[in-house]
């Protein structure tokens, strides 16, 4: 057996900034060799940051992330890091091929280097390119068709990348006719509720396949839609889980390893160091807590609005608050995300807002200690009505959409950006009004169902209280039935069925893609199924001008479920 | 040699109304067989529209496609026309394969079928599948590897789809070995500027490696952000044009075809009738008029518009109108797409707005007759401001929502749709207000670059006069220079470059995708390029929650152009 000590960078980049991303490189790098490590591994395309959707097909941006990857090798040496190997992400691509129909330009390629002593010492590109739900591979890369098997300190490491790993037959195979003694792989794997067990039982089988031990890297962070997080893992050949990072949080794992010692006959594509190092002492496994699926979800959602207002150059937030639990839970987030010092809260009350709604709103803020501010909108509703005399729907929409320019206004004054505050339950039938409720920079809970939104409600209130801490959200704002406000007594029962049930149709119709038959097979109401399939099937251009959220479910609307605007199909129940 | 009259229906079918599809392959093949011909031919999944996006993934959506194909094949039957037989594409798939990762789920497949005699003859899957530019087949549809040639009346007829006539070395080489007499070819082919001339060349080099006659068909119509421009055509194997449909208009296409009498002796999929006709008499070579490029946009937005609004249910059509080029183009299209009678123009004026817009608004309302009111922003921006004090970009944007506010108000109680009138150059460079002048359900010129918008108008003009009509669009709206009147003597070059500076920059960074050192080498300024280039990098939230439209580019933002919203990287230029 051999020893390696190997530092996973689970790290968050931000997408085109090569710059910034190749700071983290040398930063992680400089650690990772303070801690002792023998190698360094950076996620899938880090140096670019990932998804980089149609830059990829840029010509100018491939050959400034090669550019950016020969430099980073050199500052690596520079600094005296020349003799760490690191492992590091990045686009890559050839300028001078000829152009044919449908093959990207310049033919980028997913691909990850092996840096040493200032220079690239070994490549390998991604064989599998996915191209379902968030991902869209086949249009910006050409696949790789090499394997890479790096010898370091007497081990034969092995390198893939990300759907590498869950394609049968792939290069893991592979791995095993190399007889290499770990398996590297690197990944920009977005969350998804119970993704996580997936992964590891994934790499359980992997593991075995490839018969030796496999390390999981996992970029965390958010990209627009995407949350990336972390939960790196290392299991071995028979399936023990020897180390697993934390969830959604930027670390440098590093792990002490015990690998069998390479055939030294065998070819591979690069060798660092001569023969294994002298015995060390390890270090304890790394065994951080896993969240439950309440925590998971909030974990994800704060990180994504933190990420998306920090890479997006803003330093607040504004909402509205209504003191429904929507926008309750938003604000709630919104101060765990940036701090409550930088969240700006607006009272927008008409004529229809309950007393005890704004009591509730101002109750939040109290206790979270955001900015808190009161625009009365009937001057304005008064204005529009004088002339324009609305009544029913146009009137209830224009309530909101007087709230929505008053919630931009107030961001371009005073440069916040806005949150989103609506569900996925009201997205997912268009129980929204576009351009009024709709507005924002960030949905947070855009792709959280309404039953989810009072489970976080009740989370975070129950965190604070295991903490000693006042808990954020009004009891109130849980307790009450929902309501839009936009006319007397409204309630969100009036137009649609009780959430629970609703939850229930949508999370069968949207996730599972069953069809109407199947649901009242299930045990559904024929025309309750009818009526939500139909609101659902023609919501599509509410949803998508609604702003971009964190997906956490396996289905989201937006990159995961695409559908046409215009769209006469509707399914018919069987009675 | 032996006779065949095809009837191509370059049709316009509605995505998920397999009801009204089917209708319309009923209604065209009576036609058909009332012009006396042997075969009609439908475009590329006509069934079920084009294209269907996610509902692809759809089980039951599958199924209902599948229960369509029958009905249609026994309807046909039932009406009498079994013996005509009927090529119709159609989303085919395999419910009861086994899933795995990445493929899609039931494998859908983009099909043809030929039916005959009330049953399917014959079916032919797409072999290649596109996933670039607008399309993203390989997430939609698993490929199929089997030809198809039917013999029908003596000619052996080889099928292809779309996508499998541009990829070398696809089934169009099977053809040549097939001995096929008549290469058709189905198509849901987005138009583009200049894709007619580029699909020509491609058909007659096509033509020439299956050495035989090749019939091009071609959908026409609109769905969301596609337009397909029809334009079929059929080409002798010598590259001869010897029939081309008209643009943008839907028609049965019926051409008469001598075609070289198959060997006998040669296995076919299937065959319909005995032999050869009887020789009759050839009809006339169909010879559509071309329309010149402004001409052609023209029709494009204007067909566009027509089928958006009426496939979403609309009649109506409500716009701002400030007397500015946008708008005015805008509503003259309207008006061509609807009719006057149906086109709402609302003049919003400010403290800003000159009085010349006002009566340039005016005026064109007059010359159309569409319908024309004012509504006056003042109150409500009073409104907001004695709350909110805004000043600067705040205050600009707070009337262009005041507006969008005003407009939405409209359309709701009055249910007319709503066009936005932005242009590319303007959103390419992100030169406009979210939920101000961006609110609406369809935005027809999104894609056409202020130049081309211009001269859209001089060419609109310039037909009404060639037909002794009013010209549509005052003088004055064309000449003035463009202002969006939003503070005191505010004009779009205090902020932008020349528009016609500005169109080449964008036309060599979005369409070519040339970097900013090409363009420097190519003699621009290196601030000005930096500075647009920053401006197009980070407008990204702005144009994707801007309304969809056509696209009439190479490169049009939206389903062809895919950047990430967050996004740091930024082009330099060298000095």
């Amino acid at each position: 057996m051999a020893q390696l000590r190997v530092a996973l960078a689970q790290a968050d980049p931000t997408v085109g900034d090569l710059r910034g991303n190749s700071e983290l490189v040398l930063r992680f790098a400089k650690e990772a060799a303070a801690e002792g490590a023998h190698l360094v591994v950076f996620p899938e395309m880090f140096l670019t940051g990932y998804p980089v959707e149609d830059l990829a097909l840029r010509p100018s941006f491939v050959a400034a992330s090669r550019t950016a990857l020969a430099d980073v090798a050199s500052a690596l040496g520079a600094e005296g890091l020349g003799d760490l190997p690191v492992v590091l992400g990045y686009l890559d691509g050839s300028l001078d091929d000829s152009p044919s129909v449908g093959r990207p330009a310049g033919s980028p390629q997913n691909a990850a280097a092996v840096l040493h002593r200032g220079a690239v010492l070994a490549r390998y590109a991604k064989h599998h390119l996915p191209n379902y739900g968030v991902f869209d591979e086949y249009r910006y890369f050409v696949p790789g068709s090499s394997t890479c098997v790096v010898r370091m300190h007497g081990v034969d490491v092995a390198l893939v990348i990300c759907e590498d790993l869950w394609q049968d037959g792939g290069p893991v195979a592979a791995t095993r006719d190399a007889g290499a003694g770990l398996l590297l792989v690197v990944n920009g794997s977005p969350y998804e509720l119970q993704k996580d067990d997936v992964r590891l039982e994934l790499c359980r089988r992997r593991a075995a396949e490839a018969g030796c031990t496999l390390a999981y890297l996992n970029m965390v962070g958010s990209q627009d839609e995407l949350v990336f997080d972390g939960d790196s893992l290392v299991v071995a050949a028979d399936g023990e889980l020897l180390h697993r990072a934390p969830q959604f949080v930027e670390q440098l794992v590093v792990v002490d390893l015990d690998l069998p010692a390479a055939d030294e006959r065998r070819p591979v594509d690069a060798v660092v160091g001569s023969g294994p190092l002298a015995p060390y002492d390890r270090r304890p496994a790394v065994q951080a807590p896993r969240l439950d699926d309440d925590e998971e979800v909030y974990a994800a959602l704060t990180l994504a609005v933190r990420d998306y207002v920090r890479k997006n150059g803003f330093a607040s937030l504004v909402l509205a608050l209504s003191g429904g639990i929507d926008s309750a839970l938003v604000a709630a987030i919104a101060c765990d995300a940036v701090g409550a010092e930088n969240v700006h809260a607006v009272n927008m009350p008409s004529a229809y807002s309950s007393p005890h709604s704004r009591d509730d709103a101002a109750e939040l803020a109290r206790r979270t200690g955001c900015h808190y501010r009161t625009v009365v909108i009937a001057p304005m509703v008064d204005a529009y009505q004088e002339q324009l005399h609305l009544s029913g729907l146009a009137h209830e929409n224009l309530q909101a959409r007087v709230r929505g320019t008053a919630l931009m206004a107030i961001s371009n004054d005073e440069g916040h950006l806005v949150l989103a505050t609506g569900n996925k339950s009201e997205l997912s039938v268009g129980y929204s009004t576009i351009y009024g409720d709709a507005v924002g920079g960030y949905a947070p809970i855009k792709d959280v169902a309404k039953t989810r939104v009072w489970a976080l409600a009740r989370w975070r209130n129950a965190a604070a209280e295991r903490r000693g801490e006042v808990p954020p959200i009004p009891q109130s704002s849980i307790d009450k039935p929902p309501s839009a406000e936009l006319r007397p007594g409204q309630l969100d029962t009036d137009s649609l069925p009780d959430y629970a049930l609703l939850d229930d149709i949508l999370d069968d119709y949207v996730e599972q893609d069953r069809g109407a038959a199947d649901l009242v097979a299930h045990g559904y109401d024929p025309d309750l199924v009818e009526r939500v399939l139909r609101l659902t099937d023609t919501a599509e251009f509410k949803r998508r001008q609604y702003p971009p959220g964190p997906k956490i479910s396996f289905k989201a609307f937006g990159r995961d479920r695409r559908l046409p605007i215009t769209n006469h199909w509707r399914e018919r129940a069987p009675r």
